[in-house]
């Protein structure tokens, strides 16, 4: 593309001014004329797959196995075939499209997100990656690129759930979880029957480390930080491990006009107290650690009566697994003083874990040399939120790129990513897909 | 009776000879010589009613308007009968049965007590102040005494629901909770025509203030203070006041991955400083006061996502309806703090009200005097929990006599009072009421 042509597409767009001119920073040199996406058509893309599950007050509910889901993948295959891609379904649901490279010897580079929604959940939340990377792959289509690696662009069923898809084909998927009921009331293995899938025949489906030369995921952030430190793109350092418990506070049970306050053992108070030093432990010191406790309830839960139980949740998130097991040995003796404290008694049960996924350092200079050409602004940082991407992380070199969340809303209808954003993240990602095409590593 | 009689009486009810110890102290005088119940028999009924509804892990379910209800009401008429009194079922659908006095002009004197239950509750809790009440009736009868007052023994319907059936007669209720859903799934107008009561014609049953020349009630103490300080006979000072409210407390939910610590608005949280307040602001001041949150939901309430709305419940209550306020006021004054720390607000709105209800000091004497004569220990002290005399007292001078509840168990199978101390009570229940239908308090 040259000069003339790159100006006149980018006033075909018909964005703003100021994208306009973001776009046009770099105006001599070799990176002005990388290859660019059409943002214009990304975004129009993005509006159309918010019909599919739209609520009432805004945002979509597609919950995976949904008819919404569904609808929103059948959109989704008309672009990929729009692009010139050939999408097939695979045994675990996944759809990908694959577009081919000049060395057919070579690992394909996997690069895509997700369309399916939380609950009242938002347009951007997996969206915006997914089309992203049709729109990757249409763009090189249209400017006669073909890459040296195979490509595929995944878009991988069912990731609010539990990443199912991904976990399908990195092998981390174990079957009993296949009678795992969704959100959708669907089990996951009549789900991805429902999709087109196989759950019968997953074996295939499943790759090795080292099947894929690498993979890349645009996501938006989910967090307030880019957008409150003015910063374009952020380069994913790695996905925090996550732990979940549920704790049970044990109390006794009584009425709540007779028994005078010295003689309680009251499971509410002691849970509210562990709430407290929960928050208190986490943010005792430095980092971006985050602790939660996000369901509670209190039993047997009437106005006149001391609580004799309750049951919350904890979850604790961080990049380092050892920070993450020292703050809950740390909650963990807190509970028992708390539990002495108020005549009750504290049991932990691990509902859930996900070991931290590191991005690969390789990949991060490549999305980092990227953002730099295209004149980003640009910052290292955790994921907080888990992605599709730490399933990848097994199998070969991975790497996310974020784009802004405004006002670090996310899993709510309100989400919202400014268009040109997106056109930024989208940009980066081509650039970075075409350099890791470009390198060699052993 | 003569001391013959009273000595083969003693041996008669099969009791500890401890009990019997306790009955004889004074045994010479004429408080020895006083009438007294049957205390076996009232203790075989205790056991009798309580298969009415029984739980398998003990205690019953006698739902107000249940098919238990109605069992347990039709044995209760059964022995009303047997005890020569004349049962009728009023509007309200309560039990009153009349025992006609030496004077036909005096107002009555009423007494008696409740035998619905809480979901998986006792059989002391109403039933030992109901069936005390019936065999003081059947034991003046037996031992040819007459009062001067006409005697009512009432069975109040719905205790346990909101005092319902005392609260028509004390004229309390209103027209619009007749359509309140009870536990038993039927509304308060269906349940009391389930009783053999007629909730269009209310108005007929309804007393005013002076209709009555007094109420007296026996009734565990659902407290375990009697039985930690080895105390016979509580004599209730007064019928705590009662205020409930619905803490709703808004945030803002968000994703517990990305969203940093000091960029949250947790509901949850500030929830649960609440409770904290809630508990040191009500022990920070001596007294008998009580408060306590009994009800506690997150919300959207998974574990992933950072709560945006807490609703919980705060109730207080104390014989003073100032300090009630007084506290209300402190309590919400540190909401306002938290709300300010965590970046949420509070929201309370009055979900129920009782104002305080003192017994007449006059009674509390007579009952006093009962005690003493019968040689028990006693202690003035309030009732934590309300009760169907709190209506009554708006009517007449209103007394009431507590015993033991061992451990302080109540609403809860475990409830438990010793035959011993059941039998104190009615004697004292039958000498209160002798002292009182012999004064003329204008």
């Amino acid at each position: 593309m040259n000069r003339r042509d790159f100006t006149s597409r980018l006033a075909a767009l018909g964005l703003t001014p100021a994208l306009s001119r973001l776009l046009a920073i770099p105006e001599i040199g070799s990176a002005a004329l990388a290859p660019r996406v059409d943002g214009a058509r990304l975004n129009r893309h993005i509006a159309e797959l918010s019909r599919f599950g739209a609520n009432p007050q805004g945002g979509v509910t597609r919950l995976a196995y949904s008819d919404a889901d569904r609808q929103g993948r059948e959109y989704v295959l008309g672009l990929m075939r729009d692009a010139k891609l050939t999408p097939t379904i695979d045994a675990a649901g996944n759809i990908i499209a694959a577009r081919p490279g000049r060395d057919g010897s070579r690992k394909p580079i996997l690069f895509g997100s997700h369309i399916d929604s939380v609950p009242e959940g938002g347009n951007y939340d997996g969206d915006v990656g997914s089309l992203a990377a049709i729109e990757v792959a249409q763009s090189l289509g249209e400017q006669g690129i073909t890459t040296r690696h195979p490509l595929q662009v995944v878009i991988w069923q069912n990731e609010e759930g539990g990443l199912y898809g991904s976990r399908a084909v990195s092998g981390q998927l174990t079957g009993d979880e296949l009678q795992n009921v969704s959100r959708s009331g669907k089990t996951i293995a009549d789900g991805i029957a429902f999709l087109g899938g196989d759950p019968q025949r997953l074996g295939p489906t499943r790759r090795n480390k080292g099947d894929i030369a690498g993979y890349l995921e645009l996501h938006i952030e989910q967090g307030g930080t880019l957008e409150r430190e003015h910063t374009d793109i952020g380069i994913v350092e790695g996905i925090v491990g996550i732990k979940q418990w549920e704790v049970t506070v044990t109390g006794f049970a009584n009425h709540a006009g007779t028994t005078p306050m010295d003689q309680r053992h009251d499971a509410l108070l002691a849970a509210a107290r562990f709430v407290d030093a929960v928050n208190r432990t986490v943010t005792s010191i430095p980092g971006r650690q985050v602790g939660t406790v996000g369901r509670m309830q209190a039993f047997p839960g009437a106005p006149n009566v001391i609580p004799g139980q309750a049951i919350c949740t904890l979850e604790l998130r961080d990049l380092d697994e050892a920070k993450i097991d020292s703050l809950f040995a740390s909650i963990s003796a807190k509970a028992t003083r708390i539990g002495g404290e108020t005549g009750t008694t504290f049991a932990f049960r691990l509902l859930h874990e996900n070991t931290p996924a590191p991005s690969d350092a390789r990949v991060r200079a490549l999305i980092a040399d990227s953002a730099r050409e295209l004149g980003l602004t640009m910052k290292v940082m955790p994921s907080g939120a888990g992605h599709d991407a730490q399933a990848m992380a097994t199998l070969g070199p991975m790497g996310m790129i974020f784009i802004p969340s405004i006002g670090g809303i996310s899993h709510a209808p309100k989400e919202f990513s400014r268009p040109e954003d997106i056109v930024n993240g989208a940009n980066v990602l081509m650039a970075s897909l075409l350099k890791l095409d470009a390198v060699d590593w052993t």
